[in-house]
């Protein structure tokens, strides 16, 4: 027991719509949106952008926007007219990226960040830089939310998976116990799910909402895990890349 | 997809607080809650029940109790102080049930099915009346959502693995379809638990709750299908015996 007690606590959140039912017991909380803006913002950090401004609205990116800010805007997968970009990992590469900063917008993945961020410490979770989230967390002395961002508030498999990923890990270094339901059901799905994403996510809703929109390029490329080190972290209203 | 479209729609909703994300779809709610609520009220018919008025507060169980009413009351896993019994299915047979109009509240149960029951026509699910629902359904002709009543709003895993069972029947009835994505892990989850409920159980928050109650033999009843053909429907304000 004393030794369980001297364990940090690792939990998933489904939804964001359920964010206050868990948010009072952590300090740190991992948003995850594995399709597809948290994987846009590790690949933007990647790519050497300097910020990226998650706002919950499509009238605070157009603001931004008008001030000639790089604005990425997507809704129910598509990019929002008048944008150039939404929440494609591809629209955040190369050298255009590098120093910007960058304002976003999403469904699902930005609102998640920014009802975290109001109460937490919120770092950037998604498939490509698995490894390195799990790595930090590891090292990390506090208890930690995995919160995933879902669909329109919904449940959605790819967070979950991701989120029972880096469960996994957490619990097998010994540093951590978990003991929410939700968690429970995260390793189980991650385990059905880890010898193919991609298989094992071809039922899921909102793949099929991308693969309808012909973004199985996208698809693949989030479901990649460990393609980049670097943490986003929220700090002063913009993610910035974590120093370690 | 004419084929598909004759299909009816079977979903999963994996908390009451989400209903209003998924009542719109569905004619139909199913309202589980396997430890313990809708088991008691099965038990409850299956011993003669004439009637169980589900209500959400204390208060409104204690008027009824003051009535004469038979009245149980359960918060947190325990019977509420001045009542004589809480939702162990244990306190609904024999006798003293039979011909009986009952009252009943609980943490989780009674608030899924009043939440539902407002808009939609519900019935109630367990998995000791597992088959007679997936019988009811299989031949209903409406579209139907498993509403989990979960902890306090948050997903538990042995509502949710009651729901894999029913749509994981109604799926292979041929008769039934499904995309959202809770449905699909309540299905993984079923397909991990079937072979042994209790065992698959055995970490979860809730049993874990009930065990320290040393309320093992209750779960024990509650995770053993098939004990009766009795389905619950609420009809006026009062859940009654379906005739079928």
């Amino acid at each position: 027991m004393a030794e369980e007690k001297r364990k940090f606590r690792v939990e998933v959140c489904f939804s964001p719509d359920e964010f206050d039912l868990y948010k009072q017991e952590y300090s740190v909380v991992v948003a995850i949106d594995v399709l597809r803006a948290t994987t846009a913002i590790c690949t933007a950090f990647e790519h050497g952008a300097e910020k990226v401004i998650p706002v919950s609205t499509v009238a605070e990116a157009l603001v931004y926007k008008n001030k000639g800010y790089m604005a990425g805007a997507e809704r129910n997968g598509k990019i929002v007219e008048g944008f150039e970009f939404g929440n494609s990992p591809f629209s955040y590469m190369g050298e255009a990226i590098k120093g910007k900063t960058l304002v976003l917008t999403t469904t699902n993945g930005t609102r998640a960040i920014n009802i975290a961020a109001a109460t937490h410490k919120v770092i950037i979770g998604a498939l490509v830089n698995l490894d390195a989230v799990i790595a930090y967390l590891i090292d990390q002395p506090d208890d930690v939310l995995l919160l995933a961002s879902g669909w329109q508030g919904k449940f959605n498999l790819e967070d979950s998976i991701c989120a029972g990923a880096i469960t996994e890990a957490l619990l097998e270094s010994g540093k951590y116990m978990s003991d929410e339901d939700s968690t429970i059901a995260s390793l189980f799905l991650f385990k059905e799910a880890r010898v193919n994403y991609f298989g094992f996510l071809k039922a899921s809703s909102h793949r099929r909402r991308l693969r309808n929109l012909n973004l199985n390029e996208d698809i693949k490329y989030c479901l990649t895990p460990n393609q980049t080190r670097v943490i986003p972290v929220y700090k002063d209203g913009a993610l910035v890349k974590m120093e370690l």
